[in-house]
């Protein structure tokens, strides 16, 4: 199998290129670059080892451009591009190739919604009803045969998970805090970036309504709302989301966790942290959802962590990628986090 | 002056050292240590300076047993000890010299509370009512004429500023989420504080009304409640927190922020941020509370950042021992963040 | 396949479980310890995902003692121990079973020497002779061999690998500073590798002669000896060595290079990096080591990056394993690093 | 007294307003950017407490063009400017107003070796023989009449320090390894200075005779040459030099470290650490250097730990204020380290 990666030179695309090339399927890999095209991979990112050199041979170990990549005989595009850029140069495939999105283009199913948050036109708006929202472990059978699976924010994911399984019994709004690693912001050259700026560094930004992630969220939980806080911590990679609601009907402990079992029970990925409440190094570098509940009486707690680039954007790709092409749905992602 | 610094060898104690030996009033300083008595400080402690051997003329530049620490000759009495162990050594000078007690000893009003929560015997239950609550920008006046002053926690210091100017317009309860350095477990050799084990992590622990400092805020806010979420980050100094509250009556945003500067007028150390929203590099190594608010229609947030170590222990100490004994409020205390 | 790994609540018995769980010729893993026999090893190690509990079916995902691990049916016994307890307890299997030790007791082939630099008896001197030394890339047809494989420390390997191609051509002593992440010192709780020691610090240590990783590194540089001066930096793994030694015989940067391409060829793991000087990061969670080499005119500079708990301990672990059993060299270790 | 900073928004002119603003003999600060002139420092630099207020009232608290600053009423005018930029702006004022230079454009006395090392023309080579070197402890009686005190680089004070005492009885060339926290690089909005690129990593650079540094430190060795080998390490501020030299005859440990005691008799700041090998977090936001010295026979080797931003730029660059205006020369610099 022949994928294409559109954009590999960012955290997200960087990390695609990791797992694809340890995943049994994958014989031939594009990497595609509007800006570093005609470079060699290993040369941009030196921390790929020369056994992807293989894998590589139909670019000569070079990132080629869009034209350069006869995307019509990828098996696969992935996209890895910022939102509006990402539409614009998957928008011709759509239809012929599976397209898995990871930018935020075809996650908002509202036109007039997607455009006011984000500030642009959207190129292919008749695109937006051949996408499905790629969080897997609710969307598998549309995945399975979806023209562009729309994959998630790392937010949306780590948000999600916890919560769906209990939006019949809990009053709106819930209150969401969100602990986010640096890499979620992107390889952007900026100053608030520079690790002098974030070492020994935390706060929250951009909270109650603001963040582009809720109109993603909401659009999944229905009729819940959420006021939802971004915090900036010190972690490369790492995701925790700490969610209070009010319980509209009482809910024992034990329910609540079995609700967590029942909606995850087959799921590779998802499910009840064995230390109860979930800890981020528990899922770096790994495809895994980590879940922890706690019902305080009038209220629930939920718990959640994920790491933002693999479970939060690549390896969630790859497991749609995966669903998509009728795969077994772990494969190639890793299970086993750090200690 | 001469100050005893009763714990010399835990983070706190080290902080008040450096913070004392600074300090334009100060001439001498007593360090007394348990385990370390005899050994010289600056081999205890190598990052301070030459500079502090002056002021430790009176014990030869070492720690001193609280027996050869002469404490009847001291114009104050620092205690940074555990729980328990701090009202057992500060409860003879009570009454005699003013003692500054650090620990949790004397913060809880109630006896019975205070047993239930710490799981120990108070062993001078008749001091509980000579203590005052040293939140130093609420009670000012009772603090000048204290025969103890119990310092608050770091994560009380960190909720209590932000939020008592609006307990009378918010719902219970309110919805905490605070954020910790490191350092706030204490210097304990234990295995999830190795640095192995919290580089790259970040956790929720003991939610809703689990940790100890739930009731000590509690009774500052009266008939308020609180469901407070602490979570380890990876600084070694520095506090966030986060609160959200449903608004029982409709309030401006301005009208929010002229709470908090009315609250605060004239301090040197809390206030609103210059950022709107603080982080917590802007207040390390500092005796600030920076603080924001933003009003979300029905609810109100509110932000806070501190240094765990200095305005949550040692600082508000030092704070208090300058208003016990009619200094300035802010002597030898910094006022400039980190960037 | 069936391994049995002594000591699995170390980092590097950790890592192991990690690296041997993603193997694909290992169908069974018995993982021991003495002092948590019988816990469930997803509760002592949570971030060890559900996936290897088929592989812990024999254990019922428990670990277990020695006794209880039915050492002689295992096809591989690894041993992450401290030294002295190492050679203790596989010493009863060496010869029936390949034992891949981790710790530093069949290391050193001088009995006296092993008894000076770690001041304790050996246990089964007798057993010196049987060991092979581990540094796989320059002893692989001993180790196809071996009873016992000693496995090098992580300083001599990232010394080792860039020094053995020069050894003809430079004087005595070469210079070595190396960088060490705070896993190398192991998972002790002592106060000196707390998070808060260790964020926002490094310094040398032991430096000279006095690092028991001296006598190891001599004995493969044969008259070559060594100044080695380590270091402590805060990265979690990662390690990175950087050698000056004066030339006996004038070389250019070209032969410098051609040297480790000609010492290194056909390996999977080790050879020049592609930046040139290698960074920590490109090796980390890999058996990589990348190198460096700058000709100065009168001197050579070597620079080497590696994983220490990876290709510095369990990595090069399971490579010997594979060496051991005929196996693809390679097989189930990982190539591409972090970003 | 009223001090000029030019260039106040980067690292070293941030600790410089950090350092001024605490200083007893300062009562006006007037902080000149070219940037950022008009805005309120305080929006600029959050972390700047309210108490600076009263030290800007010059400048109704906003940051202003050179030209407004009326630089002829200074009675010293600090440039933190880029080389280049920094000799250009000042140069007007040499002989009128003492300069604190803190970039590299006096530092090097030969015209041709600046031009050659900087890749640029020197805007007043005349004054190239005003300037006096600023290793405060080496050159006092010089900096108290300069014209211009060009403070040293970062490496070159934490390399010079512990080297000077011994350049009589050391062979070339010396073998210096250096660390630096990631500040030292400056607050460039550069892709390999993001948090997410220095996080976990380490690495070597610029090695042998390549680093700007080399000319101007051995300009002050004389006829000793250096190897010289820098590191950036996952610090924000910090600096360690590890050097090792042969000895040109023989010195026992005793003398060695008397020549570090009699080279900084009666220094506030340079002395040997109190641990032997110092750590970096020992001299973390202070104006010390600590030394540490062990002899191997017929080697020496050196330690030294300084913060790069301070006693390596800004506040040297205070002490040398105190000494061109004949104030004591420890006045306003921190003496007590981290922990």
């Amino acid at each position: 199998m022949k994928v294409l990666v559109v954009g590999s030179t960012g955290y997200v695309g960087m990390m695609l290129l990791r797992i694809l090339s340890s995943h049994p399927e994958i014989d031939a890999i594009v990497p595609v670059s509007r800006s570093a095209a005609g470079k060699r991979l290993r040369e941009i990112d030196p921390a790929l080892g020369p056994a992807i050199e293989p894998l590589l041979a139909g670019t000569d170990g070079r990132l080629v451009s869009l034209e350069g990549a006869s995307p019509e005989s990828a098996d696969v595009i992935f996209s890895a591009l910022p939102h509006g850029a990402a539409a614009a140069l998957v928008g011709p495939f759509v239809g012929t190739t599976p397209v898995i999105d990871l930018s935020a283009d075809f996650r908002i199913t509202s036109l007039e919604r997607y455009e006011a948050v984000y500030a642009t036109k959207h190129p292919y708006p008749e695109l937006l009803d051949r996408a499905v929202y790629g969080l897997t472990e609710w969307h598998r059978e549309e995945i399975a045969t979806a023209a562009i699976v729309a994959c998630p924010g790392c937010y949306p994911t780590a948000t999600l998970l916890p919560l769906l399984p209990f939006t019949d019994i809990v009053r709106t709004p819930a209150i969401v805090n969100a602990l986010s690693g640096i890499s979620g912001a992107g390889r952007k050259e900026k100053q608030d970036l520079l690790f002098n700026e974030r070492s020994e560094n935390a706060n929250a930004y951009n909270p109650g309504r603001a963040h582009r992630h809720v109109p993603e969220i909401e659009q999944e939980l229905a009729s819940l709302e959420i006021l939802f806080t971004p915090h900036l911590v010190p972690l490369k990679q790492g995701m925790i989301v700490t969610t209070v609601a009010e319980l509209s009907r009482d809910i024992s402990q034990d329910e609540a966790e079995q609700r967590i079992r029942d909606a995850y029970e087959g799921s590779s990925f998802v499910g009840l942290s064995p230390r109860g409440i979930p800890q981020s190094r528990d899922v770096r570098n790994t495809n895994r959802c980590d879940i922890g509940v706690r019902v305080h009486g009038t209220h629930i707690e939920l718990f959640s962590a994920i790491d933002n680039l693999y479970k939060g954007a690549a390896g969630q790709g790859v497991q749609n990628m995966n669903v998509r092409l009728g795969l077994p749905e772990h494969l190639g992602l890793r299970a086993h986090g750090e200690f």
